[in-house]
Order: C-alpha cells, then sequence, then structure tokens
C-alpha cells in the first residue's frame, strides 16, 4: 500500500483474505501485504448447516470485503484457521462445535477462487500472528497457549511451527498434571486441560465450593449456567470462592509453563483466550507458580507475555501470513 | 573409503574424530565419510585434574588412532559430546562429575588440531547418531532419552536439532510429575529424573523397602553401596522388591513418554542409558503405562524404541556427524 501526492491510498494488488473458524463465530479479514488488517466482518459459523453452505457463505464475504476496497485490490489467497484444522490433508475434522464431518475446506474454497488456498490450526495461526504482527515479534522459540473452552495451543521452534509427525504436536491439554485427577474429555485423568482452561475453572469452582463453607454468590449458579466471564467478575468484587478458583488455575497453569519451559526452552510463553480476560487474579499466581516451579535458567530467561484481547485479530493475520508464505513456495517451486 | 583392486581398502582422507566425554570415560572413534567407526579408544576423564591435560591426552590419543589408518588418513574435524555442553559458546559448564569449572573446550582443541571443531550436548549427538546411522535413521521427528545417573534427552524436530532460546530444550528430568514428590538436585520436587533415572530406581528401591514387607536380598545393601544394575541383576532372580522397583520406574516412564508424545508428536521416543539394560522387565510396564495414558492418536503411531547397548558409539558418531555438518557449512560461507 503507497500513499499518492493527493493522500488517496492505493492498494497494490497482493491481498490475502485470513479466516479464522471459530465454533461459534467466523471472522474474515483482508489483509495488505506488510500485515494490514484492512477490513473485517464476522458471521455465526452454525448458521450453516452443511460445509458446502459455509464456503458460499464466506466466499461471498470475502468477494464483498475485497470489492469495497479502492482498487487495483486483487485477492491472491486465502488463509484459514481452525481448531481441529490438518494442514497436511487441508481438512478439518469433527470440530466439536460443528455437524459438518470431516471435510475438505482447503479444496472447496479453493473452487471458488482459484487461488492458493491454506488452513492451519487456530493456536498455530495465533503465534505465527503474535511472531509476525504482535507480542512475539522477531521471536524464534515461543509458545502460544489460549484457555477457552479447551487448551490450544502452537509451539515455534528457530522461527518455524511445530507440526509434529502427524500434525499432532502442541497437545498440552492432554499432558499429564495429576495422576488420579479429573476425568478428561480424551479418556483420560488429570489432564491439564481439565485444570487449565475456561471449563477445567468452573470445575474447580465447584471442587472449592464443596470444600469450603465461605458465603459466594457462585452457590446460586448451575454448573451448566457458569461462564468463565461471571467468575472472574465476582472476583473483582471480592468474591472469596472466585478469587480462590483463579488462584488454584493460575498455579497450575504456572506449572505447566514450568513444565514447557523445560521441554522448550522458549523465549516466550505466550497466553491468550478467554480466560485470560481474569487478568493479574490469574496471572499472578501463575507467574508465582512459575517462579517457584521452573529451573532456575528458565526463570531468569522466559518471558511470560499475554496476548492483548483483539478478538482473533493475530489468528487472521497468521492465517493470512501462512497464505502468503505458502503462495510464495507454491510459485518458486 | 574404497577397496582397491589388491583388496587393500583406502581411507579418502575426511576423517572426523568423534569423543564423547563422559564423567568416568572419555571415548574416542575415528569415524569415516559414511559414517563408519574406523578405530575407537577410550582413556579416563578423570585422569586429568585440568582441563589443559585432559585436551593435551585428547590430542595425543587422536593423532595416535588417525597415525595407525592407511595413508592417506586426514583428519579435518573435531566433533565432541559432553553432558552441560553448551553448543553455542563451545564451553562444558562445570559438568557434575569434573572440577574443571566452565571451560572452553572448542577453542582449546581447535587450537591443538586447527581444524572445525565443535561441541554438543551428549544426548543431542546420540540423538543424531540414532537418526543418521542407528535406529532412527531416516526420521525427521524423534525423541531420545538417555537413562543413567540423570536423565538425559534430546528433540528433534523436522530433521534438525531443538536447541532451544537458550541451548536448554529437552530437560525433561526436571519436568514436574508428582506435586509434592521427591527432592530433586535443582532444588524442585516431584521432578521426573527422581524417579525415572538409575538413581530415581535406586530411590523407588529404598521406597519399597519402607513399604513393604517381602524379604528382599536388597535388605542387605546401603543406598551408598547400591547400582541400578545389581537390582536389575537380582529382579532377573525373582527378587520383588528388585521387580517392582522396575514396575513403578517403568510406570513413571511411560507416562513420562506420553506427555512427550502429546508436546511433540514424535515418530519415536528412543530409550537409552544403562538402565534401559533391565530390558523387558523395564519397558513392558512403561509401554503399557504408555498405552494407557497416551491419547489414542498417539499409541497408534509413536515407536517406542530401545538404542542397543554399543558403548556409546552413537554418540561418537553423531558427534562426528556434527563436526562434518560444522565444517561443511563454515567452508560453504
Amino acid at each position: 500500500m503507497r500513499e499518492t501526492e493527493s493522500g488517496i491510498r492505493e492498494f497494490e494488488g497482493d491481498l490475502i483474505a485470513g479466516v479464522d473458524i471459530g465454533g461459534t463465530n467466523t471472522a474474515v479479514g483482508i489483509v495488505g501485504d506488510e500485515g494490514r488488517l484492512l477490513s473485517r466482518s464476522a458471521f455465526p459459523t452454525t448458521d450453516h448447516e452443511t460445509a458446502g453452505e459455509f464456503v458460499r457463505h464466506l466466499a461471498k464475504t470475502i468477494r464483498q470485503l475485497v470489492g469495497e476496497l479502492p482498487p487495483p485490490a486483487r485477492l491472491c489467497g486465502v488463509g484459514m484457521a481452525a481448531p481441529a484444522a490438518n494442514w497436511r490433508t487441508g481438512t478439518v475434522e469433527s470440530p466439536a462445535n460443528l455437524r459438518w464431518g470431516t471435510v475438505d475446506l482447503v479444496s472447496m474454497v479453493r473452487g471458488e477462487f482459484g487461488l492458493p488456498v491454506t488452513i492451519s490450526n487456530d493456536a498455530n495461526a495465533a503465534l505465527l500472528g503474535e511472531m509476525t504482527y504482535g507480542v512475539a515479534r522477531g521471536m524464534s522459540n515461543a509458545i502460544l497457549i489460549t484457555l477457552g473452552t479447551g487448551l490450544g495451543a502452537g509451539i515455534a521452534v528457530d522461527g518455524a511451527i511445530v507440526q509434529g509427525e502427524n500434525g499432532a504436536a502442541g497437545e498440552f491439554g492432554h499432558m499429564n498434571m495429576e495422576l488420579h485427577g479429573r476425568q478428561c474429555g480424551c479418556g483420560q485423568r488429570g489432564c491439564a486441560e481439565a485444570y487449565v482452561s475456561a471449563t477445567g475453572f468452573k470445575r474447580t469452582v465447584f471442587a472449592l465450593l464443596a470444600e469450603r463453607l465461605e458465603e459466594s454468590e457462585l452457590r446460586q449458579t448451575s454448573f451448566g449456567a457458569l461462564t468463565a466471564d461471571r467468575v472472574s467478575a465476582l472476583a473483582r468484587t471480592g468474591d472469596v470462592i472466585a478469587l480462590a478458583a483463579l488462584e488454584v488455575t493460575g498455579r497450575y497453569l504456572g506449572r505447566l509453563m514450568a513444565n514447557l519451559a523445560a521441554a522448550f526452552d522458549p523465549e516466550a510463553i505466550i497466553l491468550g483466550g478467554g480466560l485470560v480476560g481474569a487478568g493479574d487474579l490469574l496471572m499472578e499466581p501463575a507467574r508465582r507458580a512459575f517462579m517457584e516451579s521452573a529451573l532456575k535458567r528458565y526463570t531468569a530467561t522466559v518471558r511470560i507475555l499475554v496476548s492483548p484481547s483483539n478478538e482473533g485479530q493475530m489468528a487472521i493475520l497468521g492465517a493470512s501470513r501462512c497464505a502468503r508464505q505458502t503462495g510464495v513456495t507454491a510459485e518458486a517451486s
């Protein structure tokens, strides 16, 4: 993008659509070649019964956004991010909140545009976004953890995203933290995700309501009706159980980060996702437990960073970055 | 190396000395360009009070080995492996069993030969050896764990050894496995190394002697006099405590491997080091615990391999490989 003498900005082609497909909403952004988010839009993912309907709506949204930009705006590729996305096969494998089954989204979107299309795991895309444009800019070795309904993660080693032999690296949510711990959706017990996630946090609230006697507004809420945001809000008003739940969750998070520091020796661990909205009430015990649990060589070097809340902007930018890199590679080879 | 018509093998230069500096012994091998170990020798590391004396003896040993090979044998570099070696600075940082302090071994050895010299962590060198010439040949994503006095580890992602931001990746021995567990030399509690190592295995024997009532020859041995090999030998004769100690140690190992599978999604986890000499009495519970603890996607794909006992040959070959790669890079740049 350059600015003309008359002050009108011209887009010199080379736009990429970055798409963050969430269980609830899909966010679409049009990204310029310096990683500038030029425009964005969102629509409910779950409005679409089939993947075909979803892809048609997505393509329409992208065309509309590109059409609204001043000429010469030229779309060169689409980068998507989704939970349970397999970057090798281009498919999304039965994400929990969608009823599409395993679908080849890359082929479907390529069919709409005839351009390079990529898909990657949403946490990997967010990490790539943070490393290129965000709090981890310029870093080569970093870990990103998103604390939402589950625990998502991305790993970068020497500047490249670690995919693992079968695209399944970074499943930190299923590392064991308690030998005879809580049941996990995966069938095991004591997985990190059963403690360190919005859902794990809610479970900790109910464990504390069982264990302790203090009064709390949380005693009037059912498990089904409770949200992590509600608990965090109550903690800020001084609710003792809510505060204790953040303390317990933060300590598990700190121990997990200490283990990851020992495994990867990263420059930074970046935390994102809804639960991080609890702020210092979560992060203070997390940093404390990290300092207590990690080897000194890591406490002296590993930075713990919080990703600014920006409604998934980093996943959009990271997904676009991934498509841009792939597009260039495809042309070169 | 090629064979002449007369059947005499000629070495066409390009020899690398691979050196595995252990706390007790230092093994030296001369390696040909296809990774063939042409000759080897060893001497006690601890005979040498100062690093200077050690380096002079090492250089003499290398020259002697090269001199014994038929011409034209030409040494092109030295690759060393040592615990606590820092590949970036070329130094060895106060290894537990040596009293040299932090010494710049790379500069010292380069001073002797005027050739490319490298140093790397011994587990990383062994992994590189396994991936180039051993049980992990052709693999790109693999983890090696050595169970000796401590727990050493190397990680490869997409064919490259993972060093981490400050050369401290792969400290799996200090990942927490028990919240209020055994004291570890690092100052923490519950570290993997306090359970999964020859030392941890001995501690488990003594915990079992305290906990259980069965007769055992182990009741006649002091902690100081006990060796892991002795316990393994007793287990093969049916000693109940020795067998239980291998079961407990194997289960911890299996859980650790399940956590590493979730983090790295490797093609294989390779086990080496003295404790692995216990064989199936250790590996059977380890594999069982891995199958019980790991996500199904990993139990279906991750291979658990045992490195054949070969007196550190893989570290020698891996160290030589590392020097060869670095030498080539240095010439190219």
